[in-house]
């Protein structure tokens, strides 16, 4: 893997910049749609590329227990199985394993009190060595090392790869903090060792909370954890985890600001999980590049859809008799040919149709914005552009 | 609506035909695909264009409950609130209530004993007016009379519609198929007269059970009905109603070949909610010209799928890792993209594409089908075109 910064923005953060995979080029700032268990849901691959998807997200956690990646490394890899021959950005699995124990319940779950490094949610247990949790689909125990993460990770073969880290939940004490950066420390190291494959890049991530003193630190130590594997061993991009997973978000963007100006400036910084329209621009300024979300597509199956004035619920009723496409200014396919009225009737009745369309146009949505974002850096008016979006947002 | 016959087969009494609608070309033997509420379940509107659907189905029922046939006339009609500028056929609503009706529970109900010939089923009243039947989508009250039925047609604006009948059940005595065909011809007398635009052509239905003297004796009354009206206002087609509904195969056959050698031959002749590929096959010899069936799309969402040795299900493990299409001969964009183990994969997942490239394929399976069977027909050879179809089909 190979990046390159294209330009830098004369005013704020922002910057263009290229990244070579063995599956092609892609452009950044770039918003890569989240094809969970090999497919971004309602969309075919040639929707994707007719959208202008550059990468998709694949999530190890899902593809690991359906189909299983021994069964994809059978096909050929991710890529083959499913059929896309661009480029592939899979998680670590570690997320997951948080995100799934992150329910009501799961905090009140007790700690283990003979080992308070030990942290007990719902459906997963984090250890030193691992983390043991249950299979949302069946129940079936398992265990997830550092080093089974990359082995998923390479037998799925994607083009980017993600270290094993312990998403820090929110809220946490600083103490909690530091223990979870601690072991995603270890954890990434052990990642790091474990990787064999040359041709894929190992993206660390960087967590630490809300304590800025902490993501510092953790970046630091990482950089040096990475320096020390050297050449191809190294971490070839920058992640900032435990973002976006519940804290307000002046929060987020002060930890995002803050962490981005830290990281290193010859490598993609990805910023995970996030997030809104607003979250992009907001982010892409701090001079982050790369954006991963459900949210256009699993908005777009609950009926939330995405206009330049801001998000729309279908199921309005003043939309039952609105022959106007849902966005004037929007060119996609949605858009061009159907109705308010049309895409609300599909809502209401529960069509798949409705979840293609939705589909089909937040995705548009997204990576048109991502578009237009790279076109106003490269004109130098990202600062322009930027208000005007925000000014559009106001008006309502 | 005008037909015409463009050859005659030399063996058998399968025809090409054309339909001229105001909104295009129908070749006959034709295939329907049906869109209940306004949309082909998972497929886009651009889809069943490049697959070669000619005309789709409507189900008057189902959009009179939603969005409602006023809304869609302030809409400028079907055609425009669906964004689909071809041929389309709604049918009366009569089979729905039927349909509805037929469940275990409704052959116990008891008949309004003060009135033999009313009969009562579990959600629908049948009496000489109309039909009293609740909402299966909020359980409200609705009646509907012939004259309703068209109203509600007129509403939808589609190409062709249909004459509202009392769908015989199966299995009905000789008394109750003729109280119910008796009726249907009151009733079909009354949708004629209710007609009142001409660009629509109205479709008789031809009921009777399964007793070949009423099938005929039906047919005769209709027609004069027919003529009665004189001119535009003279039935524009036939159709076989009351058959595939739980009848065994060959009785069914045994009537649809019956019923076709009687029904008039400057008329299409459309058989109604059939069927299998080896129906359409079968009956297309016959002598009838259009067809529809929810069996693709339908069979498409439960992961069954039409190959020409017969139908798969998708989730066997035999499937889990083969890197094959699913029908190496077929050119549509499922096969020649993606491989039976990703199939499998996203059905076991439940995964909105496993519907969307699942009905891509079965309806092109459809399609295709009727294309080929025209060629033979044209060919002269469609003799031999069916022999080899039910040769592959046994050689499994």
């Amino acid at each position: 893997m190979k990046f390159s910064i294209k330009k830098q923005g004369k005013t704020g953060f922002a910057r263009l910049g290229e990244i070579s995979t063995p599956h092609g080029i892609i452009q950044t700032p770039v918003f890569m749609p989240v094809g969970t268990v090999g497919t971004v849901k309602a969309l075919r691959q040639d929707d994707l590329k007719t959208l202008g998807a550059e990468i998709i997200l694949g999530n190890t956690y899902h593809l690991y227990l359906r189909p299983g990646h021994e069964l994809i490394k059978r096909r050929g890899g991710l890529h083959k199985f499913i059929s896309w021959d661009y480029p592939i950005l899979t998680d670590s699995g570690g997320f997951q394993v948080f995100s799934l124990g992150r329910n009501p319940q799961s905090r009140q779950v007790p700690r283990d009190e003979a080992n308070p490094a030990t942290r007990n949610t719902k459906l997963a247990r984090i250890t030193e060595e691992g983390v043991e949790f249950q299979s949302h689909v069946d129940g079936s125990k398992h265990f997830m090392r550092p080093e089974d993460s990359i082995a998923i990770q390479e037998a799925l073969g994607a083009d980017i790869i993600m270290a094993f880290d312990d998403c820090t939940p929110y809220p946490a004490t600083k103490e909690e903090a530091r223990t979870s950066m601690e072991r995603t420390l270890r954890w990434e190291e052990r990642s790091l060792k474990a990787k064999t494959r040359e041709d894929q890049a190992l993206f660390a991530i960087v967590q630490g909370g809300l304590y800025p003193e902490l993501r510092k630190e953790c970046l630091e130590r990482l950089m040096e954890i990475g320096s020390r594997g050297g050449g191809c061993h190294d971490f070839s991009g920058y992640a900032l985890g435990g973002l976006s997973v519940g804290e307000p978000i002046p929060q987020m963007y002060e930890l995002a600001e803050y962490s981005a100006s830290l990281l290193p400036k010859d490598k993609p910084r990805y910023l995970m999980g996030v997030g809104t329209p607003e979250d992009l621009v907001t982010c892409i300024d701090f001079g982050l590049d790369m954006f991963d979300c459900v949210m256009p597509t699993r908005n777009a199956r609950n009926g939330t859809l995405f206009t330049e004035t801001g998000s729309v619920a279908i199921k309005q009723a003043q939309f039952a008799e609105d022959d106007g496409p849902l966005d004037a200014q929007c060119s996609c396919l949605t858009c061009r040919n159907y109705s308010r009225a049309y895409l609300r009737h599909l809502h209401m009745s529960k069509e798949i149709l409705s979840s293609i369309l939705s589909s089909i146009h937040n995705l548009h949505y997204y990576l048109n914005l991502i578009k237009k974002i790279r076109l106003a850096i490269q004109d130098d008016h990202f600062d322009q552009f930027k208000k005007e979006f925000f000014n559009k947002r106001n008006q309502l």
